[in-house]
């Protein structure tokens, strides 16, 4: 009995997704690896760090995603090697995965370019367990502040956001809500306003790669809003109490946070090929590796030299569906085609009512019908996984609660009774 | 200008927001202190444990809670001493806080009875932290199966639950429901059928406190959902994998849980006062540590000599409103009255729609109008708190998440970035 095609899919974010999702129909078998068990909707990081959402509001289990999609496997698991000579993909937990078609979706991490003190000190933005760090981190310097009413809060309260691109606006317009209309109640003994929310971009206006005008919108709103907004000067360093800016001005605060950049999930470099800008997997015109038409690389771990996408979710997506058809393509022995992305265009929201919005026809929408597009286009999105997702998924993302745990045994020195194991 | 009369209470459970909730009118400053900034609703854990519900569905912002009532204060620390000479209460966070009267509702934690292996190798279900290690670490054994589909399952998903009061019949339906209903769709690889759940009872029936057709009930639709129940045998021990009866079976399993009895929290003792049984603060008639007309003591954590009352909610709501009241005459210079508890009858969830629910006035009721009682009852006592939690609630119980982060800092040996920290 021959067996089917075995497509390893590494990363069940958008583009990995894609890519399963695009090959429901084919008689072929598709095994999906993840670290985590599910799927983070990284759109929506933001609000789980500011508290606007809880972490499993945004995660989805995998296996309920694919649970009527037959051809497709899911295995949690670290991929701890590829060897693409012998097309196989070795994995933290169980044996070794033999692939006839490898797709590289594992995605990017953030990248602090070498800034002193950024790994040290700073917090991120790319991953569920980083926001909800992110999240406690806040409350904390909150609690501990109410905690000690003799002590003065100082700095402790204040934020500052390295990174004016999306990530960092809709950060800072987030926490700002949060201090201003829930911690403010919640802490009626605290000043406000002694948690100032300080956003710094080192181009010379906020959304860089947006058109100027929502740059400067985004700057008044946030602005008006009460955040902080600093232009023009980069992050020097960052210590554990303050951030020292390239113009030489030291912003002190209890919480540092990097949205200043990603590069390509460091796995990109077990495939053993050359890298583009960012670590990211060098990629052909079809999205295929140069020389390795079975072996796939989409997403923000990829890079098309000729054209480099953004490495936001669009590009992940398409590249996905694209990946998905070119391999129906191969298995009936038909030449591949180059990839077509079609840039539908930015989105980043301001506020809880407020979004600038830049379409692909040069339509800009802003105010609330922006955040209405906004709203629209992540509810289209989410549609997709509703139907095939039941309760189970509110519990998937606290994997990562057992994953620390997991790793608390091995390095720790507590007791280890499976009553302690979550810490 | 004097100095209004404080009120500390020790613990944000039922007891201790009962008692906080019947002081609102008083002009008295209250401070509730916890470990945690979050009320937890207990009879719901089991349902979080078998991914029914998720974490912060039960989890209620003690700041939300009491956001209108402005003679609350909360600290959010752990208690580590209380000095009952100079009337002090130390903390882990801040200065100490000196009180006129304070009380004590710190609670239960699982009592292993000295049961070998049982601290080591069990997981408990007291808290939400509980809740979460156990659930994950059910899923995690599934995971892991399915990683190595060349391995057999064997007794790895197996799980014994020890105890068969309303916690553990709860427990073990649940984990039912969670096989046959959800883990079974997502792990179609899997024989469900070697995911065993075994309930352990030493008494010769289920349910031991209610009437003896409560427990018969109980067995038979465990029973016939597929729950092995074993009644008239105790565990002697547990090990890493297996558990041993005191009749001399041994029973393999991945996940044992304990959930045969409790103790009171261990701070009991700090009050240097005499323990009853179950190391429970010894009271009065009145609620009120004999000697110290100032300090109380209600709910798991107390015993009244003479009408020792069961650890479950009623006894803590009720003392707690009592306790406000005896403040109260107190202040006015009244003597405070004996506490008469108002036994308003018991129920346990067999599954998602039957219970078993036996009412003081002899009333039984079961199936799906038990299951619609308990229901009721329980919308009933949550309504209390929906109209004073906001969205933020969402997000409260990952502070222990916060809390384990801290004490990892202190006690592993990782990379202390501020990006590791939530490990």
């Amino acid at each position: 009995m021959q067996q089917r095609h075995r497509v390893v899919v590494i990363g069940a974010g958008f583009g990995g997704l894609a890519v399963a999702r695009g090959l429901r129909d084919e008689r072929i078998e598709i095994v999906v690896v993840d670290a985590n068990n599910f799927h983070t909707f990284q759109p929506l990081l933001y609000q789980v760090a500011t508290a606007g959402l809880g972490g499993d509001e945004i995660a989805y289990a995998v296996r309920g995603i694919f649970r009527r999609q037959r051809n497709v496997t899911f295995r949690m698991a670290r991929v701890t090697a590829i060897d693409i000579a012998t097309r196989t993909v070795e994995l933290s937990a169980g044996p070794p995965l033999a692939y006839d078609t490898l797709i590289v979706a594992a995605g990017a991490v953030s990248n602090s370019f070498g800034t002193p003190g950024v790994d040290d000190h700073a917090f991120t933005l790319k991953s569920l367990e980083d926001s909800v760090a992110l999240r406690n981190h806040v409350l904390g310097t909150f609690e501990a502040v109410a905690a000690d009413p003799t002590t003065a809060s100082g700095s402790a309260l204040s934020v500052v956001v390295c990174g004016g691109g999306p990530t960092g606006v809709e950060l800072a317009g987030g926490l700002m809500e949060l201090f201003d209309h829930v911690l403010a109640k919640d802490f009626p003994r605290i000043d406000i306003g002694t948690a100032r929310v300080v956003l710094v971009e080192a181009a010379d206006r906020l959304l860089a790669t947006f058109a100027p005008k929502s740059g400067a919108r985004a700057e008044r709103t946030l602005t008006r809003r009460g955040v902080e907004v600093i232009t023009g000067a980069g992050v020097h360093s960052v210590d554990a109490t303050s951030v020292l800016l390239t113009d030489g001005r030291r912003i002190e605060a209890g919480t540092v946070v990097w949205t200043a950049g990603v590069r390509a999930n460091p796995l990109a470099a077990m495939l053993g090929m050359p890298l583009g800008r960012g670590q990211r997997i060098v990629v052909g015109p079809d999205l295929a590796v140069p020389g390795h038409p079975e072996v796939f690389a989409i997403g923000d771990i990829a890079v098309d030299a000729d054209t480099p996408l953004p490495q936001v979710a669009q590009p992940a997506i398409q590249g996905g569906r694209h990946v998905a058809a070119q391999i129906v393509r191969r298995l009936d022995g038909r030449a591949t085609e180059p990839f077509r992305y079609h840039d539908k265009g930015s989105v980043a929201t301001i506020g809880r009512h407020d979004a600038v919005a830049e379409l692909s026809n040069g339509f800009r929408l802003s105010g609330t019908l922006g955040w209405l597009a906004w709203l629209g286009l992540h509810i289209l999105y989410l549609m997709g996984f509703r139907n095939r997702v039941n309760v189970v998924v509110n519990w998937t993302w606290n994997y990562f609660t057992y994953d620390r745990a997991a790793r608390l045994l091995t390095e720790a020195d507590v007791d280890p009774g499976p009553g302690d194991e979550a810490e």
